[in-house]
């Protein structure tokens, strides 16, 4: 039986999603080792993606292969039981056995909040990315604009090592301010490395008036990443939900 | 000059408000240590209560007597520059010379936070504290009754050392639900030590079946701390306002 799940976590603690070599501080390995004991043999997770050390997810998706004789609600109660506060199982369903939470995820939605003040949110403080100097929040749409659409992304991506395509499509961004917090809530097919905190880096530049967003299709364009804006802090991006 | 500020924390990382000898790791000491070095000399300032080490505050209050020629909003600006992003200066005013944020508070009160699941809510879980078991809200809403009013809460006292009267008044206490989170409001005239957590512990002991709301007058009557419920973590606890 194949198995979805969707999952919460604060990653303020963690290396990521992913695991790598012997680091158990991931999210991944924190629920291979609950599922494998769970199910009593050794069991891989599939995660839709992998975050960054130090983001967020409020609807993770992921996926696993096994046999027991639980049930979904019981299952569910096992693995809460055993994950720590800052993690949560919110769901767990049954999935078409060839479903593969990376491989068939159509559309992704992250979250980047900003707290444009210079008094800090104590009880949001770490999901948040506390900017201080005033920012336009049209400008800020301007450049989103710009942003949006099928792109070759190279100049949004960190790792200079990923061989395969950049081209991505942004269908939206969006960025609403709530009292002194902006989100740039940002929906796409795919995003590439770093490519969130990138864009949300160079929305803010066009925000603080440090460049214009007419530059725009240059620094796309020119597929280099120094010509885009700086990587905002992880702290501040959640991987809100993954779509089917 | 003395100057009234409104102060908020996530209190986990400290050892409460209160300074006590060599521990640095108190707000108090942090507000102290930014102010001093604000004004120049050293000031001490004076907060409206001990807050627990581990609870919250979203509105705290404190006040200090001091001399400067900055403006108030260049005050806010430079505490809030030093504070660590989990503590806030929020507002600050002049007030009357007279003014004592503790000798002067009329009412406080505090919100107690119970994630009522067995998941986490990973995004306010340093601010909740998680109970599994199904709870009775009428129950609980009977229990909350029983305590409001003047009564001796001795028996809702840690602290077996405090000399002085233990009357107070509660006015107050209102118990919500949203989702899976139980909000119980608590507001008095002043609380004792952990007076909030053992009146919180009681009510849930009794959402919980494990004892009566009409045990509470007697557990009153008795002055016993023992025959009270536990003292809730402090985790669950934020004082929320102080009203002068």
């Amino acid at each position: 039986m194949n198995y979805k799940m969707t999952i919460a976590y604060d990653g303020t603690n963690y290396n990521g999603w992913q695991k790598q070599g012997n680091t158990r501080n991931t999210i991944q390995w924190i629920f291979e080792n609950i599922i494998s004991r769970m199910l009593g043999e050794e069991t891989e997770v599939h995660g839709s993606g992998r975050t960054d050390a130090g983001t967020h997810a409020q609807g993770q998706v992921a996926n696993f292969h096994g046999r027991t004789d639980m049930t979904l609600s019981q299952m569910k109660a096992y693995i809460n039981k055993y994950l720590p506060n800052d993690i949560a199982l919110l769901d767990i369903e049954k999935a078409d056995e060839r479903f593969h939470s990376r491989l068939n995820a159509k559309r992704k939605t992250y979250v980047y909040r900003i707290l444009n003040s210079d008094v800090s949110d104590v009880f949001n403080q770490r999901f948040v990315y506390k900017y201080e100097k005033p920012l336009d929040l049209e400008k800020m749409k301007a450049a989103a604009q710009q942003l949006c659409g099928e792109h070759d992304f190279s100049a949004f991506c960190s790792n200079k090592k990923y061989k395969k395509s950049k081209v991505r499509t942004v269908y939206s961004i969006n960025i609403e301010k709530t009292g002194d917090e902006i989100r740039l809530t940002f929906t796409g097919n795919g995003f590439l490395y770093n490519m969130v905190r990138i864009m949300a880096g160079t929305i803010v530049e066009c925000g603080s008036g440090e460049r214009e967003s007419s530059e725009i299709p240059q620094i796309i364009e020119s597929k280099t990443r120094e010509k885009a804006g700086a990587t905002l802090p992880a702290c501040g991006l959640t991987l809100k939900k993954v779509e089917y």
